[in-house]
Formats: structure tokens, C-alpha cells, sequence
């Protein structure tokens, strides 16, 4: 038996093959390179299409699938909003997979739920029933998983906590992203040094030789390791709403374990002290002496690990 | 068949029967007259006794019994913490009431568990699987309900929204009660207000013939509804933070009706329009759509009833 586990992103659909234990028999990422609606659609089939082929003649025919998606999978309709991905406002994506798959189960869910359930396969969270996958990458999101299942909420949006309220009053920065988002991710991190660095004309720090058009959260980060000033600043806003979203999880959900993962965990996880630092301050107190928290054990591969498991999970054995 | 409901306070004990269709059938309310520790116990299970032999001799025994408990309920130690009484900090109430009753089901929660299952049996959350219960009070809680069942987190302690981080940076105003509660609670509006007396010698409006000692939140909403300058100030503020409550927990949980209940809300309710337009700007857009906003359909009883359905839901029928 083998499982066959696929992350679509906004560029590039990562896929895996597993055995029934979670052992990872074959990666592979494909770039999506631009397309667009239904053409993402046959990327997919094709893609599993040939898959199926190579493991079937391997003795390894796969019995279960499970995709994960970059925005909300509407279980109900059995369609996809993927804001990234254009034509994928209500993309029927189950349907165009049973077209060349109805033999064997497959299963979708949205990828910060499969964050959180590779994590719980194998990954940081093995054994939890309450933890949260926090993704920090350009956009941020959160995996819930509370009482052993995800949390879908009434329409499956749950977990959007991009958008989580932190700093009033309102300011129409929040206004596409959300608040947190607006400060704390990637992108976030980027259009705050590159401000920061056109309002000091005479700053002489790490940053400067950057073009403004170009500064990355990793630049950033590396430059707050050097003592930057700029970074200094940019960083420590990020630490004290990380915290307070740290805090806000617990309060609410009183979670085992909160895993950072997506591309700033990454580089960021070194701040996993001060975080939690922060979130200490914050955080109903009985609630934050029963949770850690961690880096994600299984870094980029949580998607897929996830849709492996959301595979196992249906795969009827 | 008869269900008795018990919905314990820092100050008195709520009893209520029902029958099976949640039929109130008697209410009573006992003061506790700042008893303390085991006395509180003795006190509930004397009136446990009590209501089960008048109930027996109208020929409609008590099968079930549910009870609601103020801060947390230890599921796996059956142990209560209740910081507004006494001697409470680890009390084994389910064993003190096993030792007079013996024959039927008794079953505990926390208070906030029981507004939400309240408001699912006989009030504002009928049919709903996800909604919460935002209790603001002399403190704040929440009652979570996600896909139909209490959200109680790893250690039951989940729901404690009084701990919402808000408002960096950290201010040691925060350090009791949490960020949320030290702001929009009760005691928060009556707080603030008493500052600003203090600090507006020259303030001449509703509030100045009361002795700041005892003003009280109802009074300072009384106020706000007569345009006077401090309450504007007090409540405009508590409008903004339960706004971006609010929006947390529709980003977050995306449920279907979110409760507002407890003394404040009473007289606040009439702000739900203006708490509502403040979670707009703030919240998942989408998630924002698919929730209503409402005022408890049971006001005081939400508990009551809640513990009566704990009873229903674990009666064996």
C-alpha cells in the first residue's frame, strides 16, 4: 500500500509517496509555472496519473490521496478558494480528480490543516489532541487541531488568525491582510524595513546596500543577528506580536503544543524564547504552564506530510 | 422524568428543574452568605437531597443532575478551581456529592461550558455546531462550542478570553485579570470611569454626584446613553475591544453566532450594532458574513439551563 500526499502552493505543487507507516518513499515539486485555473486542475491529474503508474508497476499501488490547498477547502460544495492561484475562486477541484481517479479515496483540506496534521503524524505534534501549527511565510495562518480533529469552524475558514486584531485603533494597513499579517509576516517584515529605510536617509547599517525594492524577511532577520538598528526595530515589534498571538491561542484554546513552521520559522525560530517571553506576560497563566512551544519538526514537508495523513486517514484501512 | 440544573456563583447557587422537553419547572436562587471551602458543598448537596424528595413525591424524580461551576472543572482529577471562593482551589465536588448521591448521573462543567450549551438547548445557538458565548461581567469568559461539542482545550482550562492580548505594549494593569477583562469587563468600565473623575476635577456631567468608590458599569452605561463625556470615553473604548474580540474569534473560529451575555450585557446590549460594525473592519471578511451577533436569549438562566442540559445530555435517555 502506498499513499500519495500533494501540497499545492501558490507556485509549485509538492507531492510525496509514502508507505502506510509515514515512511516517505519519493518527493518531487512541480512548478506551476504561472498557469492558471483548470490548467492547475490537469497539472494535478496528469501528475497523479503518472504517479499511480510508477507505483503500481513498483508492486506500491496507491490506495489513498490526499491533497492540501493554499486557501479554504469548502467541504460542503467540494470546491477550492485559492486566492493565489487565479480562476480558483470555487474551483471544483474533487470532481476534476474523480474524473481520472474513482477507484480510490481522495481527500482534500485546506494546507494550514495539513500543517498541523503532519505535525500530528509525524512531526512535533504526535500524541497531542489540542495544538496549533502557527505558518509564518509571506501570509500567515494557523492549523487548529482541538480534541484530536481540525477545527473547521461553520464554513471551513477557521484558523484565518492572519487576521487576528492586535493593535487598535484600525489603520488601513490592516485592510487586505489583517492586522497581524500586516505586521508579522514575511511580507510584513520586508515593507517595514524597506519604510524604515527611506525615512533615514543617514542609517549605515546592514540593510543599506540592498536595493529597498529587494529586502527580504531573511535579509532582515540576519541583519537583527548583526545588531542592526533597522532590523532591531522591525524585529522586536515582530517578537511582541508573535507573543500576543502566542498568548491569544493559549488563552482561548489551552493547546499542548503551538509549532512555528512557514519560511520565517525558518531563521525566526532562534526568537522561540523571546516569544514565549512574551507570551507569558499575556497569557491566561494556568494555560501557559501547559503548552510549548516549538519549531516545526518537519519544516517545508508539513503539507505533504499532512496530505499523507489526511490520505491514511481515509484510505479505509 | 426530571432534570435538576445548578448554576454555582461566587455569591449564591442558581437551582433549576426542567423536564425533558427543558420545561422549567421550579427555579430558586440560595445565597451562599460567603460560606466557604466544604461548607459550599455541603451547602449544594443538602439541596440536592432536598429537590429530589419534593420532586419524588410530585411523582417526577430527578434522574439526572448537572452542575456549573465558577472557573474550572478538572475532568480528569474531578476537581473544581473557583478563585471567588475560598478553600476552593483543587475541591473533589463530584466526590462530595457521590457520597449522598449514588443512583443517578451527576455531571460538572465550568460555567462558561454551560452559557454556550445553554444557548444550544433553549436559547440563540439552537441548530448551531460552532458558536461561542461571551459572558462580560465583573470578569469576561467564553463559552466555545466547535462541531457541536465544548471546547475544553488540554486541560480544560480554554475559553479564558478575559486573557486576550489587545493592547501592546504590556502594562502591569494587565497582570490580574488579563489584557481584555482589565479593559471591557465590568470592573474595567467602572475603573476607568472612577480614574477619569479623579482626574476631571471641572467635570460637571451624570456621574459626579456619585461617590467614585461605588459607581458601577450599568451607571456608567446609563450615562453614555445620556451623551455624558467621561462614559463616552469609557464606553467608546469597551466598544472597540469587544469589537476586536469579536473579530478574533470569528477569524479564529468562524462560527456561526457569537452570544454576548452576563450583567454588562444586559444594558450594553443595546451597543451590538456599533460592536459589530468595529469586528467588520477587522475580521476575515469572509467569516464576518457567515455570523450573527446576538444578545442572550436566557440572560441569567443561560447557566441553569446549561447545567440542565449537562443533565439531559447525560441522563441515559
Amino acid at each position: 500500500m502506498a499513499l500519495l500526499g500533494l501540497d499545492l502552493g501558490g507556485t509549485k505543487l509538492a507531492s510525496a509517496v509514502f508507505d502506510d507507516q509515514g515512511n516517505l518513499l519519493q518527493k518531487e515539486i512541480l512548478a506551476l509555472n504561472d498557469q492558471e485555473g483548470s490548467a492547475v486542475g490537469r497539472l494535478i491529474t496528469t501528475h497523479i496519473l503518472n504517479v499511480r503508474k510508477v507505483f503500481a508497476s513498483k508492486q506500491h499501488p496507491v490506495n489513498s490521496i490526499g491533497i492540501g490547498v493554499p486557501g479554504i477547502y469548502r467541504a460542503r460544495t467540494e470546491t477550492v478558494w485559492a486566492p493565489n492561484i487565479p480562476g480558483w475562486t470555487d474551483y471544483p477541484l474533487l470532481n476534476e480528480i474523480k474524473t481520472v481517479v474513482s477507484d480510490i479515496p481522495v481527500t482534500i483540506d485546506s494546507d494550514r490543516a495539513c500543517y498541523i496534521l503532519g505535525e500530528v503524524w509525524k512531526g512535533r505534534a504526535r500524541q497531542c489532541t489540542d495544538a496549533v501549527f502557527l505558518s509564518v511565510g509571506t501570509g500567515i495562518g494557523a492549523g487548529i487541531l482541538v480534541n484530536g480533529e481540525v477545527l473547521r469552524g461553520s464554513h471551513d475558514v477557521a484558523g484565518a488568525i492572519g487576521w487576528m486584531a492586535l493593535d487598535p485603533p484600525f489603520r488601513k494597513e490592516y485592510k487586505n491582510t489583517g492586522c497581524f499579517e500586516s505586521i508579522a509576516s514575511g511580507d510584513g517584515i520586508a515593507r517595514l524595513a524597506k519604510y524604515l529605510l527611506r525615512e533615514q536617509p543617514d542609517y549605515d547599517g546592514e540593510l543599506r546596500g540592498i536595493g529597498t525594492g529587494e529586502i527580504t524577511s531573511h535579509q532582515v532577520l540576519n541583519a537583527y543577528n548583526h545588531n542592526d538598528s533597522i532590523a532591531r526595530v522591525v524585529i522586536g515589534r515582530c517578537i511582541q506580536f508573535w507573543g500576543m498571538a502566542v498568548a491569544n491561542l493559549i488563552s482561548l484554546l489551552n493547546p499542548e503544543k503551538i509549532i512555528f513552521g512557514g519560511g520565517v520559522f525558518g531563521p525566526a525560530a532562534a526568537l522561540l524564547p523571546q516569544i514565549k517571553a512574551e507570551a507569558e506576560k499575556w497569557a491566561q497563566p494556568i494555560g501557559v504552564t501547559q503548552v510549548t512551544i516549538e519549531q516545526s519538526g518537519l519544516q517545508g514537508d508539513a503539507g505533504v506530510f499532512g496530505a499523507g495523513f489526511l490520505a491514511l486517514k481515509n484510505s479505509g484501512h
